[in-house]
């Protein structure tokens, strides 16, 4: 140790660019994986886009930049530090992706000709912000999105096909409660309409902040707006709780709000099955991208916490790259945010920090048996670790034990004797074959 | 189409950011899962580091800092763009990784009180270098780390094991022919100490760049520091094809050249059934980093493309971090520079545009029925799209075939039918059971 130099930089996290340990990423793969495979279950394609897009396509759709990472170069310090014009690229300035909506409508409008309408995809990627790090709040963070794209119009099937796959995921993830809260903008805006209210958007925007302004703030937002019976109707809108005909019930008619009844009418039945599934008619999920059902996941026992995922139909993915309509209908699931939150709770299940299921030990003398038992055992689909070296048994166990790896497999240390494998959780150890055991306990 | 606005950025690729098509996507994500399980199997465990590292972590080794990508923000040209420093954070400067060993060493110093050693851990993901992109260079890629460390000794049974492994991924992935040369750098030292050379590591240096200069090229720059008897066998050693036995056969002699044989010797012989792992006397992998065995894949027909995969044993892995040494062995697969080459060689066996194995049909007024066959297939494991309306039948099939999925169900059009099933590829069809189908052809 003396002739080891000094360290030269002190290692330390950097806030908001979380990183797990072994035993908590092995649970993070699995439930990437999860999410994976109920995406994949219901034939929806994986995309992968760069990291990187050029700042105009960034910012085209008006999002301000004060949230981008742009891309620069670290060898100029006094001059074009911050761009990377200077290195022979004709794409000007790049950044950091900070969602995955962009790139997608960028991807779906490059690749136009070269797609199969109506284009499913998912993306799993991670995404950057530039923003000051908070509770649930990262500034690079897992999306998982998963979008049905068409030309001119989205059939009604995928409205509710997504809260459905998204519902698989959830449930699958062993969360604690949460619900998927399902509303439509038509039924809002037309409600409004129905109500005789001139200014609809304004009072959408009003009604979209109750969770942070509570029913009193929004009465009084509305007040100099609308009279007071509006005002009433609206906030019995907003705090209903119940289905398409508890709307109805409320006597206020529109053709807007008829389409919207029935479009919701048609998801929330064919959800109905999941409990999970809610209406929501306090929801709009922003102002200006959705156009009809809209969605928001949350956990039960922490509202304040902010959506889980979230989603809903929109006019037009790719306006902005392509002269042709794309209208679509998407749900982004916040990975991270889930993550974190379940893993600061106490409640992620971890366990092993390696995914090996079985240490052959090294016998002394005897590496060829132990080499070709890890073989068969791999051959046969376990992860399998081969000790290392030929130390003491007690010290190789002690190892498997440290990493939780839940068996143990000693090959026959002499000639002519069998195998025997030992379960650290039982502690129980039995004369085996390796072309033969399985698990048992699984 | 009329009324659409008129696009305001063009959408184009960024040059050395690779993107695929979902066709192209699927093969890319098979091997990927392919290389993870393969390193799952020996027991490696899955690590995942930010994208972002402090400069200062990023260069601490002396890297030069010319390829790396900075993080700046795009909202305020006139002053600090290319810096985060005015975000309210305590890390000063932020740049992309450049390559996972880097952050590997960080992670490990940063989280060793946590780590149960050796340590092994694999990493996939991407790095990014600000480099012009060509022929297999990217700006964007993916690579596929694997390295066991430990305290102060790695034992010699891993300097076999990680090129099984990358045997095993390779071999996975239906390539073109490779080899995975190996060799020692104590190999080479020992030899040119043998030689009576005062200055092994000036030779070594110049063998290292045989691939380049060629043989004569390499003679002329030793022609000026070693007699010709020297220069003559430090040629024949480099151009040596064989093993162990044929450097002894040299008649040259020393205690580090000893040492060294024995060790390739160890890994060879462990090896032997592999007959893409050969012995190969030129290679040296650089020169500071490496002190023991090194490794270097390459494919057969393509010598000039560069090396698909590389590493050796190293020192010490993180002694800008930590005041610890943490020797190590250790492969990276250049998974984009692979992939990259044996798609456009069109070598790449891409297949449909879609995970799904079946598209349920839509029949007229029949969505329940076609909802639970789409359900029970899926329960059983299979990747199911249900089709998105009531179209014609005939639509659905052409939406089947071009997305390239394998099967299309007929769940019964009228009650008391049977369920029918197509096989796309071979026109077949048959009544079936949504409980007990299987493809049949795999």
């Amino acid at each position: 140790m003396s002739d080891q130099p000094q360290p030269v930089v002190r290692p330390a996290p950097i806030s908001g660019f979380p990183e797990w340990l072994p035993h908590v990423r092995l649970v993070e793969l699995r439930w990437l994986d999860g999410i994976r495979a109920a995406f994949e279950r219901y034939g929806f394609c994986s995309i992968r886009t760069p990291a990187a897009e050029r700042l105009e396509v960034l910012l085209a759709k008006g999002e301000t930049s004060g949230e981008v990472y742009t891309l620069g170069r670290a060898q100029d310090p006094d001059k074009g530090q911050g761009t990377d014009k200077g290195q022979g690229s004709d794409e000007g300035q790049l950044g950091l992706h900070f969602d995955l909506t962009v790139p997608f409508a960028r991807y779906a409008a490059q690749h136009f000709n070269e797609l199969v309408f109506p284009f499913k995809r998912y993306q799993i990627q991670n995404v950057w912000r530039g923003e000051r790090p908070q509770d649930g709040r990262f500034r690079e963070f897992t999306q998982c999105d998963i979008d049905v794209i068409n030309l001119d119009e989205v059939p009604i099937h995928f409205d509710a096909e997504l809260p459905r796959i998204v519902h698989e995921v959830l449930t699958s993830l062993d969360l604690p409660p949460w619900t998927i809260n399902v509303n439509n903008r038509k039924v809002l805006q037309g409600f409004y309409e129905g109500l005789g209210i001139a200014e609809p958007l304004d009072v959408l925007r009003a009604v979209d902040k109750i969770d942070k302004l509570g029913v009193d703030g929004v009465a009084s937002l509305l007040a100099d707006r609308l009279d007071q019976a509006q005002v009433k109707s609206v906030l019995e809108l907003a705090q209903l709780r119940g289905g398409v005909e508890d709307v109805r019930a409320l006597g206020v008619r529109s053709p807007l709000l008829d389409e919207g009844l029935q479009e919701l009418d048609f998801v929330l039945r064919e959800l109905s099955d999941l409990p999970e599934v809610v209406a929501d008619f306090s929801i709009a999920r922003g102002l200006d991208y959705y156009t009809g059902t809209v969605y928001e996941g949350k956990f039960v026992d922490w509202p304040e916490y902010g959506s889980i995922c979230s989603g809903g139909r929109y006019e037009d993915l790719a306006g902005s790259f392509i002269r042709r309509r794309l209208p679509g209908v998407g749900m982004s699931i916040g990975f991270s945010r889930i993550f974190a939150k379940v893993l600061s709770a106490g409640l992620l299940d971890t366990g092993p920090s390696t995914p090996a299921d079985i240490l052959v030990v090294l016998p002394k003398d005897r590496r060829p048996t132990a080499t070709s038992t890890a073989r068969a055992l791999r051959d046969r689909g376990f992860n399998v670790e081969l000790y290392h070296q030929e130390d003491k048994v007690a010290k190789q166990l002690r190892y498997a034990s440290r990493k939780g790896i839940p068996f143990v497999w000693f090959p026959p240390f002499e000639d002519d004797r069998p195998h025997e494998v030992k379960d650290l959780a039982t502690g129980e150890q039995t004369a085996t074959d390796p072309t033969t055991w399985s698990r048992g306990r699984d």
